[in-house]
């Protein structure tokens, strides 16, 4: 606006702020005033750089699925001293049940779990390993007495491309226990995977003892969302990520890095199915930002980088949809 | 005193009202004020009878120990997509020590939890067998889709003299993790033992990638207390013994059954040791008096009842003492 007068492309803002509560009412309204969002190009600043200084384009994302584990023991709550040893507890088969699900390296054992997930291309493997990244470093950093996770992936694949299985929350009501889990699932990974059967028959016999059910949240409550990968094959998709790309120089004076990133941005897929136009991811988080924990921060260098490198990328999108 | 005109033993009585926060205070006060106390007999009414309109005489409790397994991941709260599959969630650990320390019978797998714990006498589980026990009607008013616990015990033996692990609560805050867990002792048993190293060298390893401290509460918070029978060999304790069972007769109009209990009543041990004197329990809850649960209630019958046993037994008590 400053430097030509007027804006480069024409802008519809959508501002939510539900995206941390699993975003419940935004899909809906994309999907019913579709023909007044219509645009060429989605542009979501919800992802972040690779590193203080590195400038990022992240084109994948992972999903999430939550599952709650609900078990119920006796009608009322009972007494250790008068009925421990005699009847199963809640709290001991959750841990049963939560154990089983994960070998002690972080290996996933739910049958089928890893079997849709599309491999990581040569290629990705291989830019990521040229990515300044040192897993000692930030291992200090975040004070982790030892990494863990699936064996044969370097702690970048693990993060931003390998599925996982956390448990999040568990709490108790007396004679009942629940226990919420959550699955950041991989490329191509479908969310029935992750909710499979999570035992054997011989598992099964674990929680002998009390009803189980292992449900997924009713619709798409909390945030569930397929993983995602932005294609790169057609040609606005690629002009748009040569001028991502230089918008990103020309903000940060540096050539940026393409990321994957292991978070999920439901919303994503929302609007490309009810817009069927590419999505962009501009972010600036930092790994350090400490997300959704105290002391969460924006960097200003950020800040202000970010605003440059977004004039740059209006540019960019207007001369890249023709 | 309405028969009389005097009562037929000199009382002392103690009120307290912490027993469930473990009788912090009692212990202490007792042992400083000995003196004042001594007494021939200690009289406790905090047991219970074995079923409605069945008097009871308790001779033996479990003991307890409070545990609690801390652990702690890193620094601060990690984003389960950022970092989720490449550093331990002390969730996921926490389910998987307590999943190990029992196995999925409910047999304890801490080396030599068993080892110290006193064989039930022949003559006991004979007698146990004769109680009016309905292992399926019990199972059905518990509302407990099934039963469960260590092999080759009867539900009474499991509930009365075998020693339990449970774990009682589990909380978390954000990057670290802890669950108490309790251990009702068997006679013999030391407080040692349930606290023992919990894991082989290849179930440590389960835990690789967080701090782990599995301690002791300090001193007896909470109700720590050894396992406990009384010993029927001296002349006062079968005379005392006697004299309950007929106190039991006549204010119930029913012969009272041997029983032992479950619970843990860590008073008794501290009365024992400062005053050195037999400690009878004479009390008339009900299994279904729903403890410390919502609900809780106390039978009036029992409470009439229990009233004219117990001037029975001031009487049968003067008499033992000789």
């Amino acid at each position: 606006m400053k430097k030509a007068g007027r804006l480069p492309v024409n802008f519809k803002v959508i501002l939510e702020g539900e995206e941390e509560v699993g975003s419940e009412h935004l899909g809906p309204y994309v999907k019913a005033h579709a023909g007044d969002l219509a645009a060429d190009v989605v542009l979501i600043s919800d992802s972040e750089m690779f590193d203080r200084g590195v400038p990022s384009l992240c084109y994948g994302l992972r999903g999430l699925t939550y599952m709650q584990i609900d078990l119920r023991g006796t009608k009322g709550d009972l007494h250790s001293g008068q009925y421990g040893g005699a009847v199963a507890n809640p709290a001991n088969m959750l841990a049963h049940i939560i154990a089983q699900l994960r070998d002690k390296s972080g290996n996933i054992k739910i049958p089928g779990f890893y079997d849709d997930v599309r491999a990581l291309r040569e290629e990705e493997r291989a830019e990521f390993r040229r990515l300044p990244f040192d897993e000692k470093a930030v291992k200090k950093q975040l004070g982790a007495p030892r990494l863990a996770g699936e064996r044969g992936y370097s702690m970048l694949e693990r993060m931003w491309a390998r599925p996982t299985l956390d448990v999040n929350a568990s709490c108790r009501a007396g004679r009942a226990r629940a226990a919420r889990r959550s699955s950041r699932h991989g490329d191509g990974q479908g969310q029935h995977a992750v909710g499979a059967e999570p035992a054997s028959r011989e598992d099964r016999r674990a929680v002998r003892g009390l009803r189980e059910e292992d449900r997924a949240e009713d619709g798409r409550s909390e945030g569930d969302a397929p993983a995602r990968r932005v294609s790169l094959d057609d040609g606005l998709r690629q002009r748009l990520r040569a001028g991502s790309r230089r918008a990103l120089e020309k903000g940060f004076g540096k050539r940026p890095v393409f990321t994957r990133e292991g978070g999920s941005i439901p919303i994503v897929t929302d609007f490309q199915a009810a817009l069927n136009v590419p999505v962009v991811l501009f972010g600036f988080g930092l790994p350090d930002d400490n997300l959704h924990a105290p002391n969460e921060k924006f960097n200003l260098d950020n800040f202000f980088n970010g605003v440059l490198a977004s004039a740059f990328l209006y540019q960019e999108i207007a001369e890249a949809r023709g």
